[in-house]
């Protein structure tokens, strides 16, 4: 079993507008909501590859029913800790005209740090039975920047392997405290390090206690910097859709092939051909499969050397 | 007590974000929530006047025990009726950068034709105690345009006097059945007669039977059209807000002046006044009755005819 913890559960909501203008009022045309955020997204695209993972981590009271009933239907088991408040919204609006959606994100209800405690406390008792953990997405507010770092070292403990996609101070402390995997894409990753260069800034996690560091680079593809080596691919043209959930399709990949214990240039093609393939879906956590299998032989793979391309 | 049917409450919701930009994601800084929708706004405004209102309408299931305890909170008694789906939201995104509201409406659940019976009972169960009756706002989907209409020939036939904010056929319908007050915005007003001139439309409607009418001309001001005359009323200056809400602070301000039987004069200058002070509010719903009682005299009324100056 995979264990996806999500920090910060929310409700996808996306709305269809004729056409976005600030400053007028618009009628929303269309109306989807689903259980989000970025663990769940993985966890639906693992259940689309097979896999039968277990989404842990904190949802707000106030719409959690809807939420966990939303997982059910999605056939997603949940062991969620419900904590006081609203429940995290992100909202997305696409602007029918030309496809364009924009991002309001909520920030979610405050952890007590009982809350932390019972979270462990359920991996602990998970982690036995586990192939791999997942920690993704945004931290609730208030979480100290040893958050994340705790989950890596109790899976350490249970030698289960653990890929972190967060940001900020909390992905730091997750590559000091051994993470397998750390993925962010290259705006993020520049954010969390302060280093302009891709493969400087990979660098550092990796000399901060990161195994290996993958960069989503958006529509050029991905990097992976591992202590096999260094490889980048790269789709075949540059596909139209909704990047939303790309990067949760290529985290999901990443995990299926730690699990199979694919080689890393293996992972590396899945995950890019698994995330273009979820571009072409309308909403995060959806690809179709013959996407997928239409797309992995396209992806090109090659061995990196360091040349500063990435600057 | 003076009656206000919300046909379509809403959960106005405010997010604050540093800059808006389409096609980009924003972290929302701020939340504020509360209970919404045109005619919940009339009553809070005629609350602060010191009115005793009664919320009536529909409100989604979702979210309704939300909403009925925000009501209870700002003082308002309700006898909203709960209808299965979602709770209507309306999300104003506020640019910080340049204090702009960008709006997103959903439609809001569909009322069975039970529900509106039940409403026509509980009208007809509190109209014989009643002062004014007012209708404000959308109607939720799916409504018939008879819907507002049969709301005003009940208080007729109880000798209600009714104001009546709707758009489109419904509006219409209210002003064939013989409301005594219609209210729209200028822009409303010419969507729902196909007439380009403020003063024609406003004749439209009352050659369809409504007694009166009320357009709001924006920063310009108020102009009404009663069977003892036509006004204008302007602001000095055009006063910087949030415009959203000043529409019902003039509705509440109208109701008022009709339960006091005051003149014509009186009660646009009144309703300029208060929809000015709204203004200077953050939100829907709330005015401070200094800024009302320092604007009063400062208003310009002067009565009106035939120039084609609306044109």
């Amino acid at each position: 079993m995979i264990l996806t913890v999500t920090p910060n559960v929310a409700v996808d909501i996306t709305y269809r507008v004729d056409r976005l203008t600030p400053g007028s009022s618009h009628r929303v045309r269309g109306i989807e909501e689903r259980a989000g955020g970025k663990g769940v997204n993985v966890a639906a695209i693992l259940r689309t590859l097979g896999h039968d993972p277990l989404v842990l981590g904190f949802v707000g009271a106030a719409a959690a029913g809807a939420v966990t009933a939303g997982l059910a239907r999605g056939g997603l088991a949940n062991e969620l800790i419900t904590v006081e408040g609203p429940t995290r919204r992100s909202i997305a609006v696409v602007d029918s005209s030309n496809g364009e959606a924009t991002l309001f994100n909520e920030a979610g209800p405050r952890v007590p740090a009982a809350g932390w405690d019972d979270l462990g406390t359920r991996l602990a008792a998970r982690l036995p039975g586990a192939t791999a953990l997942v920690v993704s997405g945004s931290l609730p507010p208030g979480a100290d920047d040893e958050a994340c770092a705790r989950l890596v070292r109790l899976a350490a403990a249970h030698r289960v392997t653990v890929l972190v996609d967060t940001v900020g101070p909390a992905l730091l402390e997750a590559a000091a405290a051994g993470a397998d995997v750390v993925k962010q894409n290259a705006d993020e990753l520049r954010a969390t390090t302060g280093d302009g260069d891709v493969a400087a800034a990979a660098a550092e996690l990796t000399r901060r206690g990161a195994r290996a560091v993958v960069v989503s680079l958006g529509a050029a593809g991905m990097a992976a910097f591992t202590p096999e080596g260094s490889w980048r691919a790269a789709p075949p043209t540059r596909l139209a859709g909704n990047p939303t959930g790309s990067g949760d399709a290529a985290t999901a990949a990443l995990v299926a092939g730690a699990v199979a214990g694919a080689p890393w240039p293996d992972r590396l093609r899945d995950a890019v051909a698994l995330s273009a393939a979820a571009v072409l879906q309308p909403t995060a956590g959806l690809v179709d499969l013959r996407d997928y299998r239409r797309l992995v032989p396209q992806i090109l793979v090659e061995e990196r050397h360091a040349t500063g391309l990435d600057r």
